[in-house]
Formats: structure tokens, sequence, C-alpha cells
């Protein structure tokens, strides 16, 4: 008798998770069977059905991944590279442009992927995917608080973070179909310079409102 | 002998084109099989194979449908509503405000959604998306050029109509996920608030800039 050397039932199921995530990001997620899902995890189904009771469970763990990963791996990266919170938003955007970069323009926020694929009736996923949403979006708008006196009184900071979003998705979307950076590109200098307006002309550096004069 | 009255062949293409179009938008191209855009065109195989040579080439003849309709299904509907060509851009987007209120927040833009299904490798499919993205952007492009001497003579216009697609589709996407358009409203307040700031603090009305003062 040969003593096998199990795994952890945790890397397994880590395997199952990195397989979809890999698997819906590059295919989507209807366009991904469970034969392809098993071969990627080296694993077979008897043991998938161990861990999760079916594709779209599986689904909702990738989705609640990426809501634990939204902190080390978006957020915390980007905020190390600068101290300004109006740098640091636009540090994260820079994150999406590396990879577009990576990826020859191939890359598609899977988030923003699964946002218009998933039925619109599969409440769990749209919910777990508006969390990702929500948590990215709450990120941003801590930078703008922390820049509060730079922005006008009146300016509504959750629809600017919100605003933030868009762009990010609107331009990688669009990157995407035409293989450029370009419209990425443009939609981030179209932000920036949004900011620029809001902060009077600056946007790294505090300046206090002149009534009736910005430069 | 039974006389069978057929129908015309320019019509049963259609039927296969607003099938495609119905379920590659309500399911997703990859989700969607040949047997449903049979049923759903009430046609069968043969018949499609004389039109089509695949499921991909039905795909393609979607995608140059879609830029067919963009003046008439999009563009003109917006500016019959408003002769201000700022005002236009704004009512192209109000169009997609009434898509996602009829739909109750269901609807996701096809062409959004496949620029992020559809593999990458499918250059034929992402040329004819990025040529709707680009009739697009080409029809705001017109308005802000009829707006020119509102704006900063510095301002890129190819960026800020791009910014105005990534508006669209970053708010559509969101505002899918939540199903509340409240990210889509917010994003659209933003974007208005930016041209406003370029115009000097009105975005409906010339307005000649000052040196250094503005609105």
């Amino acid at each position: 008798m040969i003593i096998q050397v199990k795994k952890p039932a945790s890397s397994t199921r880590t395997r199952f998770l990195d397989a979809a995530r890999y698997l819906f990001w590059e295919k989507g997620y209807a366009a991904t069977g469970m034969a392809e899902i098993l071969e990627r995890a080296e694993a077979n189904s008897g043991s998938f059905y161990h861990f999760f009771s079916s594709k779209e469970a599986l689904l909702l763990a990738v989705l609640d991944g990426y809501l634990e990963g939204l902190e080390p791996v978006i957020v915390k990266p980007a905020f190390a590279r600068h101290s300004d919170p109006i740098d640091r938003i636009f540090a994260i955007l820079q994150g999406y442009r590396e990879r577009l970069v990576e990826t020859g323009c191939r890359y598609g926020c899977p988030l923003g992927r699964l946002a218009l694929e998933i039925e619109a009736e599969n409440l769990p996923a749209h919910n777990r995917i508006a969390a990702n949403f929500g948590g990215w979006i709450a990120a941003v708008r801590g930078c703008l608080e922390a820049a509060r006196d730079r922005f006008p009184p009146s300016l509504d900071l959750d629809a600017l973070a919100t605003f933030v979003l868009t762009t990010m998705e609107g331009g990688v979307l669009q990157s995407r179909s035409c293989r450029r950076l370009e419209p990425f590109d443009q939609s981030v200098a179209q932000l920036r310079n949004y900011f620029a307006c809001l902060t009077g002309g600056r946007d790294t550096v505090p300046k206090p409102k002149k009534k009736g004069k910005q430069e």
C-alpha cells in the first residue's frame, strides 16, 4: 500500500477558487465549464462538491474572495506609493493601467465583466458585486474626505467617489475593445482635469478658495 | 399540393438578427445556444446556415447592425429633443437612463457587455465593438465641436468625448449591479459639473472667458 500525502483541504478549496477566478475572468462565467474548473484545479468532481454545492456557489465564493482581496491587492499597494490622498486615488487608477499594459490591453476588470454578464435575476451574485464596488468606492471616499478642505464645500463626495469607479470601469472597457491604452488614459486625464478644476487648478497641494477668483 | 407562402429571405435573416440581439444582450454571447436562437427566430438550422456560417458570423452581423442603428436609435432621438449641442450630449445619456428605468436597472449596454465578454483574441468582433464606440464618440465629438467656443482652447475634445462614453458605460455597469439608478445619476451629475467647470459655471450659454476670473 502506497501512502498518499494528501494536500490539506484548504489548499484544494483554494485551488478551486484560483481556477475559477482565472477562468471567469479569462472566459467568462457562462463559458466556463465544470470540466475546465476541475482540470485547472487538478481535482475531481467529488472533491468539488465537498466544498461547493454548484458552480454558482463557487462564483459567490470567488466574489467574496475579491472583496477580501480589495484592501491587500488593490488599495494597500496604491496607498503605499503616495501619502497625499488625491495622489492615492490616481495611484489606484494607475494600478489598473499597469494591468492593461501587462496584458496588452486584454485586461477586463473581472468584477465589471461579471456585473454585465451575470443575469440580472441572480441577486446573490449582484449583491456581492455591488459590495465589491461599494468597498472600492469607500476607499476612494476616504481619500476624498482626507482632502475635504481642497474641494468646494457643496461637492458631493459620495458622487465623486462613484465617478472615480465609473472612470476606471468605462476606461478599461473601451481600452479592452480597441486594444489601446488611449481611451483609459484619456478618461483618467479628464478626471484629473476635473479634480484640478475642483481644487482650483492644483490637485496635490491644499489651496484656500479665494472669492470670485480661481486659478 | 399546398402552396406555402414563403416569407421573404430578408425577413428570415432579420429574425435571426433580432433573436441574437435580444439573447446576446439578455443572456450573453457564450450562454446563448444555437437551439435558443433557432427557437426565438422560428427557423431551422438549414435556414440559419443559409445566412450565417457560424454563431460568430451572426455576432459580427449583430455588431454591424448596432453600428447601423447608432444614428437612428441613439443619436437622432436625443438630438431631436434639444438644439443646444451640450444639451444634446446629456440627452444621449438621458436615453440610457430611460432604458435603466424601463428595465428596473436590469439594462446593461449590449456593446459594453460584449466588450468585456468576448474573448480578447476575437479581433473581428472587438474591431466592430470599437467601431461602435468610435461612432458614438464621434457623435458626441461633433456636439463638442459645435460648442467649441465655450470650452478652454487647450481642452482635448477627443478625450472629453471619450470621457462621456466612459461615464455612460461605467455608470450603467454599476447601476445594473446594485439595481439602483444612483450610481448612474451620480456619475452623470459629476460629468455635468465638470462641463460646468469647463464652460465657466454655465454649460448651456456661451460665455467669453475673462482673464484670471471664472464664475
